[in-house]
Protein backbone atom coordinates (compact mmCIF):
# COMPACT_ATOMS: atom_id res chain seq x y z
CA UNK A 1 0.00 0.00 0.00
CA UNK A 2 1.32 3.11 -1.05
CA UNK A 3 1.47 6.28 1.69
CA UNK A 4 1.05 9.57 0.43
CA UNK A 5 1.60 12.86 2.02
CA UNK A 6 0.99 16.68 0.26
CA UNK A 7 0.34 20.15 1.39
CA UNK A 8 -1.68 21.99 -0.64
CA UNK A 9 -0.50 26.10 -0.52
CA UNK A 10 -3.51 28.64 -0.95
CA UNK A 11 -2.68 32.33 -0.80
CA UNK A 12 -5.51 33.89 -2.83
CA UNK A 13 -9.06 33.31 -2.55
CA UNK A 14 -9.90 33.03 -6.23
CA UNK A 15 -7.91 29.55 -6.62
CA UNK A 16 -10.33 27.73 -3.89
CA UNK A 17 -12.32 26.28 -6.61
CA UNK A 18 -9.85 24.96 -8.37
CA UNK A 19 -7.81 23.56 -4.83
CA UNK A 20 -11.28 22.34 -3.41
CA UNK A 21 -11.14 20.35 -6.73
CA UNK A 22 -7.66 19.13 -6.85
CA UNK A 23 -8.28 17.84 -3.46
CA UNK A 24 -10.81 15.82 -3.66
CA UNK A 25 -9.57 14.27 -7.35
CA UNK A 26 -6.58 13.35 -4.89
CA UNK A 27 -8.71 11.78 -2.86
CA UNK A 28 -10.50 9.60 -5.15
CA UNK A 29 -7.38 8.98 -6.76
CA UNK A 30 -5.96 7.47 -3.69
CA UNK A 31 -8.92 5.43 -2.27
CA UNK A 32 -7.89 2.80 0.06
CA UNK A 33 -4.56 3.83 0.21
CA UNK A 34 -2.84 6.07 3.45
CA UNK A 35 -2.89 9.98 2.18
CA UNK A 36 -2.30 12.64 4.29
CA UNK A 37 -3.38 15.97 3.38
CA UNK A 38 -3.35 19.15 4.69
CA UNK A 39 -4.53 22.73 3.14
CA UNK A 40 -2.82 25.53 4.01
CA UNK A 41 -4.12 28.69 3.92
CA UNK A 42 -2.38 32.19 4.20
CA UNK A 43 -2.31 35.81 2.97
CA UNK A 44 -6.32 36.65 1.90
CA UNK A 45 -7.07 33.33 1.19
CA UNK A 46 -7.96 32.80 5.18
CA UNK A 47 -10.62 35.21 4.43
CA UNK A 48 -12.58 31.94 2.82
CA UNK A 49 -12.55 30.28 6.23
CA UNK A 50 -14.11 33.31 7.59
CA UNK A 51 -18.37 32.22 7.71
CA UNK A 52 -19.42 35.93 8.46
CA UNK A 53 -17.87 37.25 4.92
CA UNK A 54 -19.79 36.73 2.48
CA UNK A 55 -16.89 34.72 -0.03
CA UNK A 56 -18.89 32.13 -1.01
CA UNK A 57 -17.66 29.19 0.86
CA UNK A 58 -18.73 26.49 0.16
CA UNK A 59 -18.88 24.50 3.97
CA UNK A 60 -20.53 21.52 2.80
CA UNK A 61 -17.40 20.09 0.28
CA UNK A 62 -15.10 21.39 2.73
CA UNK A 63 -16.74 19.57 5.58
CA UNK A 64 -17.00 16.03 3.50
CA UNK A 65 -13.30 16.59 2.72
CA UNK A 66 -12.68 17.05 6.05
CA UNK A 67 -14.50 13.96 7.09
CA UNK A 68 -12.16 11.98 4.94
CA UNK A 69 -8.94 13.32 6.87
CA UNK A 70 -8.16 16.65 5.02
CA UNK A 71 -6.43 18.92 7.59
CA UNK A 72 -7.88 23.08 6.68
CA UNK A 73 -5.31 25.14 8.51
CA UNK A 74 -4.57 29.11 8.85
CA UNK A 75 -1.82 31.19 9.31
CA UNK A 76 -2.15 33.60 11.99
CA UNK A 77 -0.10 36.56 11.19
CA UNK A 78 -2.66 36.25 7.94
CA UNK A 79 -6.00 35.99 10.96
CA UNK A 80 -4.61 39.15 12.26
CA UNK A 81 -3.48 40.97 9.29
CA UNK A 82 -7.67 40.80 8.25
CA UNK A 83 -8.57 41.31 11.30
CA UNK A 84 -10.60 38.30 11.19
CA UNK A 85 -11.90 36.55 14.91
CA UNK A 86 -11.28 33.33 15.50
CA UNK A 87 -14.58 32.18 16.63
CA UNK A 88 -15.73 33.27 13.20
CA UNK A 89 -13.40 30.70 11.32
CA UNK A 90 -14.90 27.17 10.26
CA UNK A 91 -14.67 25.05 13.84
CA UNK A 92 -12.48 22.10 11.79
CA UNK A 93 -10.15 24.51 10.70
CA UNK A 94 -6.58 24.27 12.74
CA UNK A 95 -5.02 27.61 13.36
CA UNK A 96 -0.89 27.55 13.17
CA UNK A 97 0.97 30.69 14.47
CA UNK A 98 3.05 30.85 10.81
CA UNK A 99 2.24 29.72 7.78
CA UNK A 100 5.23 29.47 5.55
CA UNK A 101 6.92 27.94 8.76
CA UNK A 102 4.24 24.86 8.56
CA UNK A 103 5.01 24.61 5.06
CA UNK A 104 8.77 24.40 5.44
CA UNK A 105 7.96 21.81 8.56
CA UNK A 106 5.78 19.45 6.13
CA UNK A 107 8.04 19.36 3.65
CA UNK A 108 11.07 18.69 5.73
CA UNK A 109 8.52 15.26 7.34
CA UNK A 110 8.21 14.39 3.20
CA UNK A 111 5.00 16.12 2.20
CA UNK A 112 4.97 16.92 -1.41
CA UNK A 113 4.16 20.76 -2.09
CA UNK A 114 1.20 21.78 -4.35
CA UNK A 115 0.61 25.20 -5.02
CA UNK A 116 -3.02 25.25 -7.44
CA UNK B 1 28.02 13.96 -13.88
CA UNK B 2 24.97 15.58 -11.96
CA UNK B 3 21.63 14.38 -12.42
CA UNK B 4 18.47 16.53 -12.27
CA UNK B 5 14.98 15.98 -11.56
CA UNK B 6 12.57 18.57 -12.31
CA UNK B 7 8.89 18.36 -12.45
CA UNK B 8 6.88 21.99 -13.57
CA UNK B 9 3.23 22.45 -12.41
CA UNK B 10 0.92 24.59 -14.68
CA UNK B 11 -2.70 25.10 -14.39
CA UNK B 12 -3.40 28.36 -16.45
CA UNK B 13 -3.18 28.96 -19.88
CA UNK B 14 -1.16 32.70 -19.88
CA UNK B 15 1.75 31.33 -18.56
CA UNK B 16 3.22 28.76 -21.22
CA UNK B 17 4.74 31.37 -22.89
CA UNK B 18 6.84 31.34 -19.30
CA UNK B 19 7.16 27.88 -18.56
CA UNK B 20 8.53 27.01 -22.00
CA UNK B 21 11.17 29.56 -21.83
CA UNK B 22 12.22 27.86 -18.27
CA UNK B 23 12.75 24.84 -19.34
CA UNK B 24 14.67 25.56 -22.33
CA UNK B 25 16.97 27.49 -20.27
CA UNK B 26 16.65 24.63 -17.34
CA UNK B 27 17.81 22.68 -20.73
CA UNK B 28 20.68 25.29 -21.79
CA UNK B 29 21.73 25.17 -18.58
CA UNK B 30 22.32 21.29 -17.95
CA UNK B 31 23.41 20.27 -21.40
CA UNK B 32 25.59 16.82 -21.16
CA UNK B 33 24.14 16.57 -17.68
CA UNK B 34 21.35 13.65 -16.88
CA UNK B 35 18.27 15.42 -16.76
CA UNK B 36 14.48 14.32 -16.49
CA UNK B 37 12.10 17.09 -16.74
CA UNK B 38 8.19 16.77 -17.10
CA UNK B 39 5.54 19.27 -17.61
CA UNK B 40 2.50 18.52 -15.58
CA UNK B 41 -0.52 20.46 -16.60
CA UNK B 42 -4.02 20.11 -15.40
CA UNK B 43 -7.41 22.34 -14.79
CA UNK B 44 -7.63 24.39 -17.71
CA UNK B 45 -4.22 24.21 -18.94
CA UNK B 46 -4.56 21.18 -20.36
CA UNK B 47 -6.44 22.98 -23.30
CA UNK B 48 -3.38 24.53 -24.42
CA UNK B 49 -2.70 20.94 -25.70
CA UNK B 50 -6.04 20.74 -27.67
CA UNK B 51 -4.88 21.89 -31.43
CA UNK B 52 -8.35 21.42 -32.68
CA UNK B 53 -8.83 25.23 -30.40
CA UNK B 54 -6.99 28.47 -31.05
CA UNK B 55 -4.86 28.89 -28.23
CA UNK B 56 -1.44 29.80 -30.64
CA UNK B 57 0.05 26.36 -29.33
CA UNK B 58 3.68 26.36 -30.04
CA UNK B 59 4.11 23.18 -31.05
CA UNK B 60 7.02 23.66 -33.00
CA UNK B 61 9.12 24.66 -29.46
CA UNK B 62 7.05 21.73 -27.75
CA UNK B 63 8.14 19.63 -30.33
CA UNK B 64 11.52 20.70 -29.98
CA UNK B 65 11.72 20.40 -25.95
CA UNK B 66 10.33 16.78 -26.59
CA UNK B 67 13.14 15.62 -29.23
CA UNK B 68 15.57 16.62 -26.30
CA UNK B 69 13.77 14.29 -23.17
CA UNK B 70 10.72 16.44 -22.16
CA UNK B 71 7.66 14.39 -21.08
CA UNK B 72 4.40 16.79 -21.55
CA UNK B 73 1.54 15.18 -19.48
CA UNK B 74 -1.84 16.08 -19.44
CA UNK B 75 -4.60 15.39 -16.02
CA UNK B 76 -7.48 13.19 -17.52
CA UNK B 77 -9.76 14.44 -15.06
CA UNK B 78 -9.45 18.11 -16.75
CA UNK B 79 -9.64 17.18 -20.49
CA UNK B 80 -13.24 15.51 -19.64
CA UNK B 81 -13.91 18.56 -17.72
CA UNK B 82 -13.18 20.57 -20.60
CA UNK B 83 -14.82 18.08 -22.81
CA UNK B 84 -11.56 17.77 -24.97
CA UNK B 85 -11.54 14.62 -27.02
CA UNK B 86 -8.24 12.59 -26.56
CA UNK B 87 -7.01 12.31 -30.13
CA UNK B 88 -7.57 16.00 -30.46
CA UNK B 89 -4.66 16.67 -28.43
CA UNK B 90 -0.52 16.48 -29.82
CA UNK B 91 0.32 13.43 -30.24
CA UNK B 92 3.42 13.34 -28.14
CA UNK B 93 1.35 14.47 -24.69
CA UNK B 94 1.41 11.48 -22.35
CA UNK B 95 -2.11 11.02 -20.07
CA UNK B 96 -2.39 10.41 -16.32
CA UNK B 97 -5.23 9.66 -14.40
CA UNK B 98 -4.79 12.47 -11.76
CA UNK B 99 -2.70 15.03 -12.10
CA UNK B 100 -2.05 16.14 -8.56
CA UNK B 101 -1.42 12.30 -7.96
CA UNK B 102 1.26 12.39 -10.38
CA UNK B 103 2.60 15.99 -8.83
CA UNK B 104 2.79 14.03 -5.63
CA UNK B 105 4.21 10.56 -7.24
CA UNK B 106 7.27 12.75 -8.56
CA UNK B 107 7.75 14.89 -6.04
CA UNK B 108 8.31 11.10 -4.33
CA UNK B 109 10.81 10.03 -6.67
CA UNK B 110 13.04 13.29 -5.47
CA UNK B 111 11.77 15.40 -8.22
CA UNK B 112 11.79 19.39 -7.66
CA UNK B 113 8.86 21.02 -7.79
CA UNK B 114 8.09 24.36 -9.81
CA UNK B 115 5.28 26.04 -10.42
CA UNK B 116 5.95 29.12 -12.80
CA UNK C 1 17.83 23.50 17.79
CA UNK C 2 15.84 22.99 14.69
CA UNK C 3 17.16 23.70 11.13
CA UNK C 4 15.11 25.27 8.03
CA UNK C 5 16.22 25.59 4.53
CA UNK C 6 13.73 27.39 2.50
CA UNK C 7 13.89 28.98 -1.52
CA UNK C 8 11.54 31.07 -1.82
CA UNK C 9 10.77 31.43 -5.55
CA UNK C 10 8.93 34.90 -7.40
CA UNK C 11 8.19 35.48 -11.34
CA UNK C 12 5.79 38.29 -10.94
CA UNK C 13 6.77 42.07 -9.91
CA UNK C 14 2.92 41.63 -7.88
CA UNK C 15 4.07 39.07 -5.41
CA UNK C 16 6.88 41.01 -4.24
CA UNK C 17 5.23 43.01 -0.98
CA UNK C 18 3.46 39.31 -0.65
CA UNK C 19 7.22 37.39 -0.60
CA UNK C 20 9.08 40.10 1.51
CA UNK C 21 5.77 39.95 4.36
CA UNK C 22 6.26 35.79 4.26
CA UNK C 23 10.27 36.18 4.19
CA UNK C 24 9.41 38.61 7.32
CA UNK C 25 7.51 36.39 9.07
CA UNK C 26 9.55 33.32 8.32
CA UNK C 27 12.62 35.23 9.93
CA UNK C 28 10.28 36.26 13.48
CA UNK C 29 9.21 32.68 13.62
CA UNK C 30 12.59 31.07 13.47
CA UNK C 31 14.22 33.05 15.75
CA UNK C 32 17.01 31.61 17.55
CA UNK C 33 16.98 28.93 14.71
CA UNK C 34 19.45 27.93 12.23
CA UNK C 35 17.12 29.50 9.41
CA UNK C 36 18.82 29.75 5.53
CA UNK C 37 16.25 31.57 3.70
CA UNK C 38 17.01 32.61 -0.14
CA UNK C 39 14.85 34.30 -2.64
CA UNK C 40 15.05 32.89 -6.32
CA UNK C 41 13.67 35.98 -8.74
CA UNK C 42 13.01 35.00 -12.76
CA UNK C 43 10.96 36.35 -15.18
CA UNK C 44 9.87 39.76 -14.94
CA UNK C 45 10.67 39.85 -11.19
CA UNK C 46 13.90 40.23 -11.43
CA UNK C 47 13.16 44.10 -12.72
CA UNK C 48 12.32 44.84 -8.90
CA UNK C 49 16.07 44.43 -8.17
CA UNK C 50 16.68 47.22 -10.50
CA UNK C 51 16.89 50.37 -8.41
CA UNK C 52 17.02 52.41 -12.13
CA UNK C 53 13.55 51.38 -12.59
CA UNK C 54 10.55 53.02 -10.53
CA UNK C 55 8.92 49.63 -9.29
CA UNK C 56 9.04 51.03 -5.60
CA UNK C 57 11.20 48.75 -4.57
CA UNK C 58 10.99 48.29 -0.80
CA UNK C 59 15.27 48.70 -0.30
CA UNK C 60 15.00 49.11 3.06
CA UNK C 61 13.09 45.88 4.22
CA UNK C 62 15.48 43.59 2.04
CA UNK C 63 18.22 45.42 3.07
CA UNK C 64 16.97 44.93 6.73
CA UNK C 65 16.17 40.84 5.68
CA UNK C 66 19.59 40.75 3.82
CA UNK C 67 21.21 41.64 6.97
CA UNK C 68 19.79 39.12 9.04
CA UNK C 69 21.13 36.31 6.55
CA UNK C 70 18.47 36.42 3.43
CA UNK C 71 20.17 35.43 -0.27
CA UNK C 72 18.44 38.24 -2.76
CA UNK C 73 19.10 36.62 -6.36
CA UNK C 74 18.78 37.43 -9.68
CA UNK C 75 18.25 34.42 -12.84
CA UNK C 76 21.18 36.36 -15.33
CA UNK C 77 18.74 34.86 -18.39
CA UNK C 78 15.90 36.91 -17.08
CA UNK C 79 17.82 39.80 -16.61
CA UNK C 80 18.96 39.69 -19.92
CA UNK C 81 15.71 39.16 -21.07
CA UNK C 82 14.91 42.52 -19.54
CA UNK C 83 17.85 44.77 -20.60
CA UNK C 84 18.64 45.08 -17.05
CA UNK C 85 22.31 45.97 -16.16
CA UNK C 86 24.29 44.46 -13.58
CA UNK C 87 25.50 48.00 -12.66
CA UNK C 88 21.94 48.85 -11.52
CA UNK C 89 20.81 45.86 -9.48
CA UNK C 90 20.69 46.54 -5.86
CA UNK C 91 24.54 45.38 -4.52
CA UNK C 92 23.95 42.83 -2.36
CA UNK C 93 22.15 40.73 -4.79
CA UNK C 94 23.64 37.75 -6.54
CA UNK C 95 23.28 36.74 -9.78
CA UNK C 96 23.24 32.72 -10.94
CA UNK C 97 23.09 31.89 -15.01
CA UNK C 98 20.39 30.11 -14.75
CA UNK C 99 17.23 30.72 -11.89
CA UNK C 100 15.41 27.14 -12.53
CA UNK C 101 18.33 25.26 -12.10
CA UNK C 102 18.98 27.10 -8.83
CA UNK C 103 15.44 26.12 -8.00
CA UNK C 104 16.57 22.42 -8.69
CA UNK C 105 19.61 22.44 -7.31
CA UNK C 106 18.44 24.20 -3.87
CA UNK C 107 15.69 21.29 -3.51
CA UNK C 108 18.19 18.78 -4.12
CA UNK C 109 20.30 20.51 -1.02
CA UNK C 110 16.59 19.93 1.31
CA UNK C 111 16.09 23.29 0.60
CA UNK C 112 11.66 23.63 1.01
CA UNK C 113 10.30 25.60 -2.00
CA UNK C 114 7.86 28.48 -1.14
CA UNK C 115 5.89 29.91 -4.27
CA UNK C 116 4.02 33.09 -2.70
Amino acid sequence: MAEYKVIFHIDENNKWNLLLKNVSNLLNATDGEKVYIEVLANSEAVKYYDISQDLNTDIEIMENLYKKGVKFVACNNALTAHDIKKENIIEFVDVVPTGVLELVKKQNEGYAYIKP
